[in-house]
């Protein structure tokens, strides 16, 4: 799987311990965030939000960790874009059911709030249980049917409360989307030439300008 | 202020239990969902997440409580909307720094996963904390010019990205929308008559036939 | 190992969840507490306590799995005893931690608070992580001197406080010893023969008597 | 009521925290142990866990706040003397539940694991909640009877499995009790010339020697 771990500038001191979790699991890690906090160019909840989704809704990685001090605050940035399914999770336990039950593709982690001695220990068990289970398996397993069934509509859903992405990069105000484009990494991520979408290469081409 | 309570089939159970923590603080409660688990017509969280975000749009309630069975499918039900801020709130510390960071609208509670004895007072004490703070207060009070302005891009981020809510109406599926409509007490709550917003009243009218 | 679970009766409807987190990892499960809440004969956490430190002191079992609504009334009963290192455990980190550093015989879990929908695979996630690791390892490594020290030095602090358990067993009163002596099964686990310390068998009879 | 706050060495970095949490209401606070990690001269909770105890059996103090990085070496360490009664407690609801049911004397902090950003609010709502009810008032209000029955049985049960105070000073090693008796403010807190019990003030004298 490609994971990307994208970090925020109040909790980017973190980044490392977030590698370090997710070391040796055979997955492809893409770090696209910051790595340390209040470096520079700084990106807030608000850009790893986009970034985020971004990378998910280009298909450049299939799922997002992200966070920020409480994690709230980036569980609403990336939750305004569309195909995104994001977790608030805390321990392992809800990593667990998260994955099973919801089978998102994101999760956002509270990166300053609680995170004290051992929590690198807590992510690491996060990880654990997070790829230890089939995504969207369903737990209960007799429950899995109408778990399935309820992802499929919240994918509909989400197709028809958001505007296509396209659109999206294209009204996005310049304070959000320029820090994000213009972050180290961030263009060869995206790879304009190379989306097979024309309205979205269009559209993040001329942003990109 | 108007706070309205919507719980969805898993967890309808706990409605009491949110009704006794919410009562005596001089707050208009309206209890606008299932309270009973699995009793019929039944919601989903796909189903309240549609109601929460239209009685905050209508300008309805200033506030929805909801949740779902570990809070993490409500709040991604509501969070496909736009403007809602949705905090993912398990103790009384999570409702007292969500509300003044944040300034949300809207909590989704874990109403099953950790919900054990002792939990209808885990409800009061996050009432008290999240009720007793201005909300968008800012914490600490330093960052609330930094948190203000990420509140501010946010709501512009969601304008963006999200189809104006009449359009939304229209394009929801039947089975997302109906069950919502029909639901006892939805159409008084709605209220489409009085809706200001010519294109909302006509799709919400277009809805309910 | 023999791991002996022991529950009191206000929790007692978890023994199930227990026993099924504890299968299939080779232990020797000796269940010898109650099995359903308010069964007749009762033991209270006073009880539970006593019997808990008896099995180990008499070395027929090297951990005991205790508990209580909070886990707090048994953690306090069981540590009123000689020879009794108990953690407070909620999820798995406090179990991965408490044993390398701690390295203790006994565990308290809360059964009631917070015990809700999944606690019973989050006390399986407890295991895991209690018996992953070699006890009282340390950690951070190169803590594990220093830790060893501690619990060495609070062994022998153990002793001097307390009174030798037979003089124990001669002077608690009989409200805590007799449910304790007469619960079904705990005169074969105790095996009063058996018991190589004379003072001990001695005063274990005299009780039994 | 009079407090004292006992930190160890490897979180004493937190014991500002604490008093900050502690003020404004009303108690008189006797800082008594550490008050930044690894300064000289240096208590670990095996010291911690006497000293709470012997201000505790001595009458000097009301209430005992300790604990350590994870709250369960101090807890263990205190829980060895006569007369303690010590939570564990990580949050406002475990506060409130132990003041209630258990109605101790001294509660054993987590101040490394898990204590990240904004726990020094944490800190504040837990002593809200413990102090703000009735010690031992019983929780729910129809089990006072019996929950205040069990503190007398647990409390007879301490008398009998413990050493007099006296008999356990005279025992201690020099390696446990010396370091409590020499920190700086310990002997004019023991003040041993007004302790009434002729036993206990000739053991201390001896010791203190």
């Amino acid at each position: 799987m490609r994971i990307a771990v994208i970090n925020e500038t109040s909790a980017a001191d973190r980044n490392a311990d977030i590698l370090a979790a997710l070391e040796g699991r055979g997955h492809t890690i893409i770090n696209a965030g910051m790595v340390r906090n209040g470096a520079k160019p700084e990106l807030t909840y608000i850009h790893t939000g986009l970034y985020a989704a971004m990378l998910l809704n280009l298909g450049r990685v299939d799922f997002v960790v992200g966070g920020c001090g409480t994690g709230q605050g980036f569980l609403n940035a990336v939750m305004q874009y569309p195909g995104v399914v994001c977790g608030h999770i805390l321990n392992s336990l809800d990593a667990w059911l998260f994955a099973q039950i919801n089978g998102g593709n994101c999760i956002s982690l509270a990166l300053n709030q609680g995170y004290g001695w051992a929590a690198d220990v807590n992510l690491r068990f996060i990880f654990d249980r997070l790829f230890s289970v089939e995504p969207g398996g369903g737990y209960p397993p007799h429950r899995r049917e109408s778990q399935q069934e309820s992802r499929r509509i919240l994918a509909s859903v989400s197709a028809a409360t958001h505007r296509p992405f396209a659109e999206i990069i294209a009204l996005l105000p310049d304070s959000v989307i320029k820090p994000v484009l213009e972050f180290p990494g961030a263009a060869a991520l995206i790879d304009v030439d190379s989306i097979a979408d024309a309205d979205l290469r269009a559209a993040l081409r001329q942003r990109m300008m």
